[in-house]
């Protein structure tokens, strides 16, 4: 049979097709997702899950005229492939390679360009106003929005206005009962209701004046393309709820859906995982937060555990699994997380609330309002902070000391290494008064051994690496390694000081003003942006003290910084050690 | 007949009446608040429509071991009264006085402090958590929160995870339709159906699983205290739909509800408001912004504009009655109303969002990651920029300098007068190629005559008031008055510089230059946080420039502000005329 997938360049060309020769396509298509991911990696199974729905929204509806957003957007492989990017797929994000994301300066196609989650139903009414006001009435507008996503605030927000409006919108629930970890909250349950027959007349979208059909097999592409073709002339809001199978048309995705979310490596023909050989080398910080919870949770009956629903990406799932009454995911609910956090510290409880930076920046006024002004002592575990490599710059979590260090009563620490991190973690719960902010890398520290005995960390205190004479290097978490592997590998170290400041906030004011004697000159470097982070806080107090030492400041310039690796992100940033040494050459 | 109001001084004594006494002292309470509102001022009619929920609550539930939270919060007056504030409440919202708000430090009644709206059914579910861990079985778990709040996103993840526990937490929803403004939204549309017995088999919050009950009439005692009773023996989640009326008890607040919200002083007996006369004083900045975006969309088709749920505080309302179907208020969703914004920019209309300064923390990830990072020029309207006054710490916006400086591709901009907001609301909507943010002050401006015709302003550019010698004062914003204003005042002004500096991103990197070279020492003023605002971005580039003038900065210390008028507050602060000529003076 002659395949299809070669001759399908654009929408264009997929609309030559009759609907019979649709099913092959999808099958075409999911196997060149899937062999371009076993050995490219990247997400996977959300795109098998959607492969029909794409097919199916790119037939009936007339992208990129009619305006089409992906919520989330990592299930837009098959989407990418159709419009245009099937060469250049390969690529996925790789330095200068297509984005693993919708992309707005990627295509034409991708409307809207997305990562975090729950933002599409707000986008699409947007373009859907704009159209009305622009008088294009016949112009169609659709979101595609999973179960777990629709259950965010931000996306009830969107529905909440949509239902009044008398827009050309479609909002697609793709309903597979799994985000990254399954799904959870009053909302999925409903909808599992749904799914059994089991509600009752009256549905919660109709509720909200929203036009609901459904559910229906979103794998049936037959049906799917008769409902969006019948919706299509349907006026108004309208919300089609259909029910996908998440790594849909491969085995091992189907059965392990939070591990094929994106797997890695694997066997395309088999779809065994390549096994990775993890002995020798250290530890996920990940993994260290995830234990070390546990650990201290067996002793401190106070500690709890809260996860907007990363429990496997942050590792909160071991406490999860041991101590499941004390271990909380509340779904993609980050303003919920940290305000509920803040009610548990009320009565007493420790909360360790972990949230990724960069999605804490949807929590910052609870932050702000419910904790810091209140001064309660919630323990945030900030994960993937810093850059975080192929994900870019939607996921990069590089301004969490710039939007954290302006609020009153919050500690900011960053641990260098595992030990660091596991202590910190001991020290927050043995009574602080106050919240405090740790933050912490994406990816693997530094230590076999990192089960050491606990310590506690004094609040503000940092720590002298190396005494130098000439210039002191200033850095702030696991960035410190790069500094210390430098050093080792310069000639004149010996003038080169080197501090692991550990604190953003309280500075160790003490240390610094010994520090400003001593050296001539200061060298600060964090995995962080520079506009208002570590450097400036640096800065700042040097100012206070009327201190003048010239103080170089090496952080994440002040433009966004795109996918690639950890390693070239860090060197697009000026953060790797090569413009290190560089430096540090010129000064000495 | 003998007064009941002076005997109670806690829930305790209140308990002690018979149910039969209960109006009574609803008509004494409500008088109460009447005439302290009426000569002191603050917000009246929420807390007129809960006199008899407020009473229900503490006689049913045994506050405060049982916890309550009010949610926004300025319905809080008569809880405040009934629990041992009553001798101190016409102190309410003045420096030292007691809050506007609950407010935790202030009285063990106060289980949460809020201001900010939709954090009660997080705060709640995190107490009853706590107890349910602690094994306190009994204890009961109570939040009121209004329509308008519960249509707030985070107020559905609150509910979405409430539904799937089984604590003891009852969700008060006290229904008048109203929040500032008059609530909008699906949700409200359902509500109103429910209330007219239009809602068919299922009910919104069942869906949620929650155990619903109502509506039932909120200034009926007897129904309401036997219904809490009731839902009291009733294990697991569950909401009280309850019908109330704002402003209720006072015939103009119940007739003229948005004006009545904090109606400033008025006649406690006829309840008429005292006239201001507004002749002959500078206009607020809220009307600049209003009556500048009409002139501006009535010639520039492509503008809309956007408030969550403010259209009478940032004067949108003049919009929506001019040009009602390009003016949207989305209700309290800052996070919808900022990516509604850039989807309508995607799409070539030019949105203006008005957010408070303090408010769009709510939003802060959108702003960053469906706005600046697609590089969508949206114009974002930051009112209440500043020190607030009497709303205190919880409505302070002084954080928006600090946590938008690190946003790339974000141009930030602070009026110094109603021209430079005319002006630059001007520019922006002549097709500004990037996002920006304009941010003011609560209140009036300086100028009689403000109409005056456009001028562009050229982004970047600072502007100078006063060419000195010694020492330059660099201000940004409306504070910069009070510098004009001290430096006529001074005897050797000629040697002091002064510069509006209008942009504190981008800076105006050649007149800083200049700046650089001509004086001895330098001072920047802001009305915003000291950590990371505007003089730290002027002290950013000095270092860059390498260049070590002295630089004191004037801000907001990094330290929660309490509430008084806002010139105490500048006071507390350290940013008022005295503290500024006593700098000037010892450098002169």
């Amino acid at each position: 049979m002659e395949k299809l997938l070669p001759h399908i360049n654009s929408p264009k060309d997929l609309k030559k097709l009759s609907k019979e020769q649709l099913p092959q396509l999808a099958q075409e298509l999911r196997d060149f997702i899937i062999h371009i991911v076993a050995t490219k990696e990247g997400h996977l199974g959300a795109s098998l899950g959607v492969v029909e729905l794409t097919i199916a929204l790119h037939y009936v509806f007339d992208t990129p005229n009619d305006k089409l957003i992906w919520d989330v957007g990592h299930q837009a492989y098959g989407h990418k492939i159709l419009t245009g990017r099937k060469e250049i797929f390969d690529t996925n994000r790789q330095l200068g390679g297509i984005s693993g994301f919708p992309k707005r300066s990627e295509s034409e196609y991708d409307d809207f360009g997305t990562g975090h989650s729950s933002t599409a139903i707000s986008a699409i009414l947007g373009m859907a106003l704009a159209s009305k006001l622009q008088g294009e009435t016949s112009k169609q507008h659709v979101a595609v929005v999973g179960d777990a996503s629709i259950a965010c605030g931000m996306a009830f927000e969107g529905l909440n206005h949509l239902g009044v409006t008398d827009v050309n919108a479609l909002i697609v629930l793709n309903d597979n009962a799994i985000g990254i970890d399954p799904s959870v909250g009053a909302l999925k349950k409903y909808l599992t209701n749904v799914k059994k027959g089991a509600a009752k007349d009256e549905n919660i979208f109709e509720c909200l004046n929203l036009n609901y059909s459904g559910p229906i097999d979103g794998h049936n592409l037959n049906a799917l393309i008769l409902e969006l073709q019948r919706l299509k002339s349907v006026a108004g809001p309208k919300l089609l709820h259909i029910i996908t199978k998440k790594g849909k048309g491969l085995q091992q995705a189907e059965e392990n859906q939070v591990v094929y979310h994106a797997p890695g490596k694997f066997d395309a023909s088999t779809g065994e995982r390549l096994k990775k050989n993890d002995n020798g080398i250290p530890p996920k910080y990940q993994d260290v937060f995830g234990h070390t919870l546990v650990e201290l949770a067996s002793q401190n009956e106070k500690i709890v555990g809260i996860t907007p629903a990363m429990p496997t990406g942050s590792s909160l799932k071991f406490m999860m699994e041991k101590i499941p009454e004390r271990a909380f995911d509340v779904g993609i609910a980050e303003q919920h997380a940290v305000t509920l956090a803040a009610g548990m510290a009320t009565q007493g409880l420790v909360p360790f609330c972990n949230i990724y930076s960069t999605f804490l920046q949807r929590a910052y006024d609870q932050v702000i309002h419910d904790v810091a002004l209140q001064n309660l002592p919630v323990v945030f575990c900030l994960d993937r902070a810093g850059l975080v490599g192929q994900d870019g710059p939607t996921h990069h979590g590089v301004f969490d000391f710039a939007y954290l260090r302006c609020i009153p009563n919050l500690t900011i620490f960053a641990p260098m290494n595992e030990t660091e991190l596991r202590n910190m973690m001991y020290t927050a719960q043995k009574g602080l008064e106050s919240p405090i902010a740790i933050r912490y890398p994406r990816g693997r520290g530094v230590m076999l051994n990192w089960q050491a005995p606990f310590k506690t960390i004094e609040i503000g205190r940092a720590k002298c690496l190396q005494e130098g004479s000439k210039l002191a290097i200033l850095s702030i978490g696991h960035i410190g390694n790069t500094v210390s592997r430098v050093l080792k590998e310069l000639n004149q170290p010996r003038s080169v000081g080197h501090y692991d400041m550990r604190f953003v906030k309280p500075l160790d004011k003490k240390l610094l003003r010994q520090i400003f004697k001593k050296y001539d000159s200061i060298l600060t470097i964090e995995d962080g942006c520079k506009k208002g982070g570590f450097g400036t806080a640096i800065l700042e107090f040097a100012n206070e003290e009327k201190v003048s030492l010239p103080i170089a400041i090496f952080g994440i310039p002040d433009n966004f910084v795109e996918h690639g690796t950890v390693k070239e992100t860090h060197l697009m940033a000026g953060i790797d050690s090569t413009s290190l040494k560089t430096y540090i050459n010129s000064m000495l």
